[in-house]
């Protein structure tokens, strides 16, 4: 749905689109200026490059990254001096950009320049169509919603070359998929085919190992199996849900019922062995990389970021393509403990992985330090490989539009938020506005209002989402009529001629549960976590007496229930002392003492909360007594 | 101990010793030549170098490490013609090397020539040091064996070289310690204190940040904390391993206690919380580092070989610095479950990393395919980075040395095994010999007989350790009398005035026993394991009904201990079918089904011995019912 036709009023999630407004976009700027990323451009126009040139060979996807995510943030603005200066930075930004592009549209300021390596003679870790692919979403943002723009003028020229240098006669592929994902969007926002039929050819190309086997193997860049042929998302995590999100735009604009089937089929795979509580995906630090079935270790979680992104990005087409809850239940579980955990309350720092173990507290990073990556003890102000703050900024800017969508006989909302959303349910039957009232995530019920109704008489169908997270418990439907009935897990229809002042309210259970592992989890058995709504909890060490140490804990889910205490879980717990051992592994008839001291009740907060009162040791999963 | 003095004569490790001999210093050598790694110092001869190198920056070494195996191999033998073929092997091997070496000493077949990188521009990660450390090493045993030869001259003009080079006034380290504990013997060997002074200035050197600070930290390479400072190993385990044993040799030849305090320290602390129940350090993938402590994933273990070796290097330095029985105990653990698990029955595939948990039955890898050094699910022939199956030969060619030792009182046994000792026990009291009978370590019997007495009425002391792994259970020892006593673990001392047919017998509880871990080891969380003697004990699916998968076995300690079978161990357990949700996270209350069928019970084999029969699945770490 357009910016235009859903804005987010308030509430969770409205917090978090005024931050990023208001800091995160000025703080990624900033970043980006000082680091030299935008200097690249820059110093492409004064022929100071390659010399000149700081960061990565990925860093100019940063910059459009930035650009997407003012384009979006402008858009939403309902100020118009506020949309004017976003626009103007945007204009600024864009312009220095467009200057360092060449007559035939390449542009990277990495490759190319006397001194530095010839274009495309690193397919596997040159990043040039990746960055090409994030110009292009910057651009089809652009058209979007301001319809035309330097971004978007950059990104066609761009896009032209992609096209003219990799037709049918070139095998090449990029090492990091993005380019099929942005020309796919490219080819809807400009109606113009030649670009997704470059986006087929990008997704139908891999997988047949043309990438040199490097030491992660060619999974790690989804060389190793065509993409309609696999089982499973594997590999490079970020990559393949990329490419994922690039395969089912190909297949669903193209007819490809086969390919969208085999992204289904992967997604569910990854999805019931693959991912983290927290729809974090990605297990592994050493490739960033899915791990095998079942390997998804709390200490050791990467979680990217930016992997959150992308399962967004995917989940969202899929939901598109086929309408099935899922996709928008994994959406919201992501949204909530990925996307949200990864920035700091201030906006200005962040997570690049999302650990769901941190076992040693760690120091505060000073303000001004580019941190390694995979560092996640608290957040960081910018990171040496700084891909994730500008994803989530332009996550965020962009949001709204993932709360809803249209179908020939009604309107669909999938995400919970205190929102207005403007749509014509049924062609030719005119705008209605409806408007959502909700404390969601921390209280259960949903109020939509038709503020606005269709031409008189006009039936359609309101669908709302219960999320999977309800499971056996009961949710309520109340229709305009006062009616209430029990809903499942799903989609719920409601198909009314509905008037001005019609409501419909959505009642979930929000109290607080335990949650167990499948027993095929190695790394969290004889553990339960602490799931509220669509909120994964913690128990972090500064709830804790005495400078208590998580790895102390012990929960006892038999006791009692968990109860909510505010935006707090309470849970029967006891603390254990560890005595230290010269040898960890003792004879099992002389089991490793334990002496629990029962505390009235263990505070757990929303992991998204995590680490915003200083360095702490945290756990999600908790052993049990 | 040398090698004139303590051979083995049978049994488990005799057999490898054979093998080692028969099959795996010619299958190490054959892939030198093939992967090229010999052929660059010819190719360092003929000027063909840099376009004809091979390998990796650290190819060179390979070459030393099978030279110190062909010397130390070579020693041993006892059959004249085989002993010469061996010799005739190592000094072919040695003047290619020899004939590579530059006029003042420096040898390095990636450095230096025009077309490559100057001397000692790539401090970390140029290998240069660590190289002249295996040059050295593979010195140090032709000196201690022949005397003399063509290694040890080529090693001494290397130190001289490098002693010339980085003395007091070049601060830098090598990024890879290795160096230290080889000047450090090279000292001991020669008699020369200039070689002991430079490997005390490389350890003081390091952890004083002169390194660069790379993406893994300046942990990876101990270039963080100055060594005397460190509370516990750290970084790249093989590198932390490799710097405390020299910083051990260099606090024992120096009379540093407070060093050798430290390293104690760091042992003790990284015994306790960073190891696997195998002996193997070094828990990520990523870095191929320690972990922080408790993280030891079962499925994700690195363990890599090499560390294995580097870990028996630093234990026995202490061992003999101290005396302390705890430092052999990590030792037999190590060799029997990493050191003798790397290697294949017929001694020509290896394992690189030493997974406690294999989930995927892994394919059969081609015999002439290089594989990468983290693939684990079946032993390889040779890898991208090989430096384990030389480590291993070397390990195994030079193992009698480790059995025992002499102080000044006597004679200590730290290993058990069939073998034969002559030793003096006490200066001037005239050589002693020894023979050890054991069936160890399936059997806990060892009977010492002393076959050749000292001057007579001459008292000494035999000691034996009794390991740790014997725990609260009784052992006994028989003194020369027929007196029986009970023993508890550390070490033994029987002071007496022996007589030839004295025999001294051990009688060590050899029964199998389940072991639990550390309740803060959450990858193993409600899991036991089986050890026996000193060796762990793995479930593998081959001896499972049906194609089972080792996910499916829940082991029931309560009702039986586990008994031995043969080899095996057979233990109490069933078999559970897992049913896959969509989601594998469910409430607590409607937990997962299991329904789980009773085996008459698992037959468990010898760690060491997994994936000997095909590929399958395996883990140490059983759940319990």
């Amino acid at each position: 749905m357009g910016l235009s036709e859903a804005a987010i009023t308030g509430g969770f999630w409205g917090t978090r689109q005024q931050v990023n407004a208001a800091a995160t976009l000025a703080h990624c700027h900033h970043w980006l200026e000082r680091a030299g990323w935008t200097g690249n451009f820059r110093h492409a126009v004064t022929g100071a490059l390659p010399e000149a040139r700081q960061g990565r060979e990925f860093s100019d996807s940063e910059v459009y990254k930035l650009l997407e995510a003012l384009v979006w943030e402008a858009a939403r603005q309902t100020d118009a001096d506020r949309k004017a200066e976003l626009e103007a930075v945007c204009d600024q930004l864009s312009a220095t950009v467009a200057a360092a592009q060449e007559a035939d549209g390449y542009l990277n300021t990495q490759f190319g320049r006397h001194g530095q390596q010839p274009r495309y003679s690193d397919m596997e870790w040159g990043h040039e169509l990746y960055c090409f692919g994030h110009l292009i979403q910057a651009g089809v943002a652009q058209l979007r919603t301001r319809g035309d723009g330097l971004v978007a003028r950059t990104a066609i020229r761009a896009a032209d070359h992609v096209c003219a240098t990799f037709g049918a006669d070139n095998p090449a592929i990029c090492g990091h998929p993005e380019i099929e994902v942005a020309l796919a969007e490219l080819a809807r926002a400009t109606g113009e085919p030649r670009y997704l039929e470059q986006a087929r050819l990008f997704v139908e190309r891999r997988g047949h190992r043309t990438l040199a086997d490097i030491e992660f193997g060619r999974q790690y860049y989804q060389d190793d199996v065509p993409v309609r042929d696999a089982e499973v998302l594997r590999g490079h995590a970020v990559r393949a849900l990329y490419l994922a999100a690039g395969a089912t735009d190909v297949a669903v604009e193209t007819g490809d019922t086969e390919l969208l089937a085999a992204i289904e089929r992967q997604w569910e795979a990854t999805v019931a062995r693959r991912t983290y509580i927290t729809g974090g995906m990605g297990a592994h630090h050493r490739d960033e990389s899915f791990g095998e079935d079942f390997v998804l270790p709390a200490d050791r979680a990467y979680a990217e970021t930016c992997a959150g992104v992308a399962s967004i990005m995917l989940s969202w087409r899929l939901l598109l393509a086929t309408g099935k809850s899922q996709y928008a239940d994994l959406m919201e579980r992501t949204l909530y403990n990925v996307i949200a955990a990864s920035t700091a309350e201030d906006g200005r720092s962040f997570f690049y992985t999302n650990t769901l173990h941190q076992r040693t507290a760690g120091t505060v990073p000073a303000s001004d330090e580019l941190i390694p990556r995979a560092e996640s003890s608290l957040r960081a102000p910018w990171f040496a490989v700084s891909c994730c703050p500008t994803n989530v900024a332009r996550t965020l800017a962009v949001l709204p539009a993932y709360l809803a969508s249209t179908s020939a006989d009604g309107i669909q909302i999938h995400q919970y938020a205190p929102a207005r959303i403007e749509a014509e349910p049924v062609p030719g039957a005119g705008r209605v506005t409806l408007s959502l009232h909700t404390d969601y995530p921390y209280d259960g019920r949903i109020r939509v209002v038709v503020d606005t109704a269709a031409a008189p008489g006009q039936v359609w169908t309101l669908s709302m989402r219960v999320p999977d997270w309800v499971g056996s418990r009961t949710a309520w439907l109340v229709e305009p009529d006062g009616t209430r009935r029990t809903v499942r897990p799903g989609t719920v229809h409601v198909e009314h001629a509905f008037t001005s002042g019609d409501e419909i309210v959505l009642e979930l259970p929000d109290s607080p549960r335990f949650v167990a592992p499948d027993p095929r989890l190695d790394a969290v058995r004889g553990c339960v976590a602490v799931e509220r709504g669509p909120l994964v909890y913690c128990a972090e060490s500064v709830d804790l007496p005495d400078d208590g140490d998580v790895a102390e804990i012990l929960v006892d889910p038999q006791a009692s229930p968990p109860r909510s205490d505010g935006h707090t879980v309470r849970v029967a717990a006891a603390l254990v002392g560890h005595t230290d051992a010269d040898w960890p592994f003792e004879p099992e008839d002389s089991a490793h003492s334990r002496q629990p001291t029962t505390l009235g009740g263990l505070t757990l907060v929303p992991y998204y909360t995590w680490a915003n009162r200083g360095p702490a040791t945290m756990r999600v999963w908790l052993p049990t007594i």
